[in-house]
């Protein structure tokens, strides 16, 4: 299994795509059927106290799974996610930034399978873990 | 099973505890272990193209869940998201405002257990459903 | 929405197909997107104490949403279970049958969703609940 | 963090307490947070046309997970199901025995947080991802 696309590539396609996310995501690797991504902390992410709230971590790891997918089916598909299901296990660390290792279990033609882990940077713990579900659109 | 706390000391509960969210969530109905919350779309909700995104809704979902379990146990408890399960069914209409229906399915001392249906206001069918689990302090 | 098939059409459909659980399930009532299966509890779904097992509740959960998507896409359609999010929410009543009150959520042209609560025979609260995606063969 | 149980006393507690799943599994593999079980495919296990069923895969990840989790708070905690996620990604091979590869991903006072991944011996790519959450009795 190739790259269809690196990591310039995926940024280009977020900022056109999504802008209202940038800033927020670096690429950190990409490799085929994985991805690690960083999500650069800002005050919209955090609950009071300074830990990340739960949709902000949501946002990371589908952003993750589906920069994976991406990257294996290229630019012109346009999956959405159909089902998520996540496990909060311990408090962010208040004031750092995270990080998402995300990996593709499955590329079907309809259905892609991920799953990743989310980390606290500086933390050996992981924070949370997520599974998603996206469905391709035939067309591509 | 009793209210121990009404719609409005809900809302000044989350304006204290919660202030990056106000104005996003309004409290429609309450009764014991069920809530209807709306969400107030704004951009910061939306992905191009005008449909809310996967985030927000998981968000309405965990704070309506919350709302219903608070409702039942008091604002002394803090609990936490601890699992998520969601199912993305349907597209968002666009630039509609969102209303999700939770119920508490399980209020135990350790654990509580909701699931919702989210809409777009206007529409019939359901866009998403969601599960949540949350976590109850023993000092409670 | 109209039922293609009756509950004898049902249990016909699940003899032939599946006679492995042939006795074990009763279909108590249908109707277009909705389904009450009954599990007649044995020996083989029994943890030691006599409460019946989560795989046991995670079957049943199984059968009756699959039945319920059956009844509405017809025998031909051989749906597959992708995706399975369940809540053990409390401890089934000792010896007792297990009954299912099953919905579907979305039936689209790839994917069907729904969602279902388990109660002991005899109890109020529900023991458990599930929500599972299906997958709907494209030559149907 | 010390295992508390080796292979001999996970088999040992296994006959005892759940003497219906006895030669079903086989513990290939054990370390802290991590364990590997086989199940012994029999026909209890499978779907018309040979394939193991949903819920026998359901079982797998659950006894897996569970075992890991024994190993490490001893056999005294009598740790039971909250909720589980699985996504079924590929059709396991007919006939062939199963193996499943978990880990603890968080060992709480109150929870514990697995995830796991089934594979059909001899195959490549996994069949089925589960993550469970199991609740931990407080006299432990």
């Amino acid at each position: 299994m190739q790259l269809k696309m690196d990591i310039a590539a995926l940024e280009k396609f977020l900022e056109a795509e999504f802008p209202q996310v940038t800033g927020q995501f670096t690429i950190e690797d990409l490799a085929p059927m994985r991805v690690r991504v960083r999500m650069n902390v800002q005050d919209q992410h955090l609950r009071p106290g300074g830990t990340v709230s739960g949709p902000s971590m949501f946002s990371l790891a589908d952003c993750a799974i589906y920069l994976a997918t991406l990257a294996m089916i290229g630019p012109k598909g346009l999956a959405v996610t159909t089902n998520a299901s996540i496990d909060f296990m311990r408090k962010p660390a208040s004031g750092a930034d995270m990080v998402c290792e995300a990996k593709l279990l499955k590329l079907g033609r309809v259905l892609a399978v991920g799953d990743a882990l989310i980390w606290s940077v500086g933390q050996d713990q992981p924070v949370a873990r997520a599974s998603m579900t996206y469905s391709i659109p035939p067309e591509r």
